[in-house]
C-alpha cells in the first residue's frame, strides 16, 4: 500500500516536472530530465547523504518507469488542452505526504537520530522540487513562500515521534501522512504562508554578506 | 586506447567549460571550476549514485591534470584569437560518445539493469554541461534544444544491446561509441533537432503546475 | 579547539546564507535551507565525492543544531538593525580557513594523493557559498572575484605539504589555517582580485563552445 502511494507521489511529481519543462519551451529530452529529476531527486539526494548506496531507483526501475510514464502522460494531455488537472495539487499533497514518511522511516531503519529522519523526510519531500527550479534558471518556489516544507517537517516530526512512543509501525507511518497531508491542504484551501524575511544589507560592500 | 580516448574528452569538456567562463567573465579560479565541472561532473554523478566510491578522479588524478591543461590551454589560446577551434563541436561529440560508453559501461560491470547503464551513460555524458550552464545562471542547453542527449541515449542503447547478444566486449563498446558519434555528427551538420513542448498551463495559480 | 573552529566556522557560514536569504526576500524555510547548505554544502560534497558515508552532519546533529542557532540569530539581530556586523567577513575568512584545513585533512586520513586533498580542502571552504548563489539564481561569486578560493588553496597546500615534511601534526594544521586566513585577510584589507577572462566566442553559432 505504502510502495503504491510512493509509486503514484513519484508519477505526480513527474508530471508537475513534465508541466515545468512546457512553461521554458524545453525539448522532449528536457521534458524527461525536469520529469525524472522532479520526481526521484529528493530520495537520490538522500540516499546519498546517508550512505545508502547505490541509490533507490538503482535496483528498482519501477520509479524510472513511472516517472518516465508521468512525462509522456502530460505531454499527450497538453496536446487536448491548456488546462492542468484540477486535482493537482491535491494529488501533490498526497505525493509529498508519502515521500516525506519514506525518506524519514529509511533514515530511522538506518540508525540516524530523530531529528536527522525528519530532516531526510523533508529533503525527499521537497529537493526535487527545488532542482527542478534551478534547472529551470528561477529560485525554488518552495523557499519563496507558502507552507509546503513546513507540512512536510509536521508530518515527518509526527511520525517520529509516534514511531518512538507507539506501539505500531504501520499506525505511526500512516499518522505521519495523515499529518502533513492535513496541513498541506488546509495551506492550500486558505491559501497560507511562511513569514518572508527581507533584508537589505546597508554594509553590502565587496565582502558584505559573503 | 578508450582510455586515451577518455581523457581526449575529458580536456576537450573542459575547453567547453573553459570558453564558458570566459562568456561569464569568470576569474582565473572560476575558470578551473568550471573546466572541471564539466569534465567530471557528469562521471562524478554516475559514481555517486551507483555507489561507486571513492569518485574516479579521487584515485586518479590523471583527470584533474587534464581538465586543468585544456583550461590554461583555452586562456592561452584565447590570448591570440577569439575564435573558438573549428574542430570542437567534433572533438566534443568524439568525448561525448566516449564518455556514454565508459559511463553504461561501469554500470554494467556494478551488476545495474540494462535501462539503469543506459541512463548512467547519458548521465556521464550530459551531466557535466548541464551543472556548468547552472553555475552559469543558465537553463541547461541540453535540455532545450538539439540531438546531442538523443545522440548519447542512442549510442548507449547500442552498446548495451551488443554487450548482450555479442561476443565481444571490444566489439560493442567501439559499436556503441561510433553510434553516438554518427548520430552526433549528422546532428551538427544537418541542423537537427527534437521537438519543443510549449504549455502555457491555464490554472497557475499559487499552487498551479507545483 | 580545532571542533569548537569547526562549528564557529558553521554558524558563520550559516550567518552568510541567512542574509543571502534576507536579500531574496525567502520565507523562513527558505532561510533555514540557505543556511544550512551554505554552513554544509561543501563538507558534504566532500564527503560523497570520497566515499565517506553517512555525511558528516548525519552522526552528528552539533553541525544542524549550530547552523539553524545561525539562522534564528541573524533573522532576530536584523529586526533590530539593518547593519550586518562588521566582523562577519573576518569571522567568514576564519572559517574559511578551518574548513580548508579540515577538508583537507579528512582526505589525508582516507588516503587521497596530496593534490586530491588540497582540492577536497578547497571544496570544503567554498562549495557551500556556491550552492547558495545558485538557490538564489546567481552566478556564485567565488567564481567571479577576489582572492577567495585562492587563500583557500593557499593554506591548503601549506598544510598538505607541512604535513609531509614537518613531524607535528598539529603544528600543520596550525600553519595551514594561519596561511589561509592571513591571505584571505590581505586580500579584504587591500581588495586583491584575481584577474578576469573575457573571451567573446565568434564562432558562437548553435554548436559553439558546447
Amino acid at each position: 500500500m505504502l510502495y503504491m502511494l510512493d509509486l503514484f507521489g513519484t508519477g505526480v511529481f513527474a508530471i508537475t516536472g513534465a508541466l515545468a519543462a512546457g512553461r521554458k519551451n524545453l525539448d522532449l529530452f528536457g521534458v524527461f530530465v525536469l520529469a525524472t529529476v522532479t520526481a526521484i531527486g529528493g530520495g537520490t539526494l538522500r540516499d546519498m547523504a546517508l550512505g545508502a548506496s547505490p541509490v533507490f531507483w538503482i535496483t528498482d526501475s519501477g520509479y524510472l518507469l513511472v516517472a518516465g510514464g508521468g512525462a509522456i502522460l502530460t505531454v499527450l494531455w497538453a496536446r487536448f488542452t491548456a488546462w492542468s488537472p484540477r486535482a493537482l495539487p491535491v494529488a501533490d499533497a498526497v505525493g509529498l505526504a508519502t515521500f516525506t514518511v519514506i525518506g524519514a522511516g529509511k533514515a530511522l531503519e538506518l540508525g540516524a537520530a530523530p531529528e536527522i529522519a525528519v530532516l531526510m523526510g523533508v529533503m525527499t519531500g521537497v529537493a526535487g522540487g527545488m532542482i527542478r527550479d534551478v534547472l529551470c534558471g528561477e529560485v525554488p518556489l518552495v523557499l519563496r513562500k507558502e507552507i509546503y516544507a513546513t507540512a512536510s517537517i509536521f508530518g515527518g516530526t509526527v511520525f517520529v515521534l509516534a514511531m518512538r512512543f507507539l506501539p505500531y509501525d504501520a499506525l505511526s507511518t500512516w499518522l505521519g501522512v495523515a499529518a502533513a497531508l492535513a496541513l498541506r491542504l488546509a495551506a492550500i484551501h486558505w491559501n497560507l504562508s511562511l513569514p518572508v524575511f527581507t533584508h537589505i544589507d546597508l554594509r553590502s560592500g565587496p565582502d558584505g554578506g559573503r
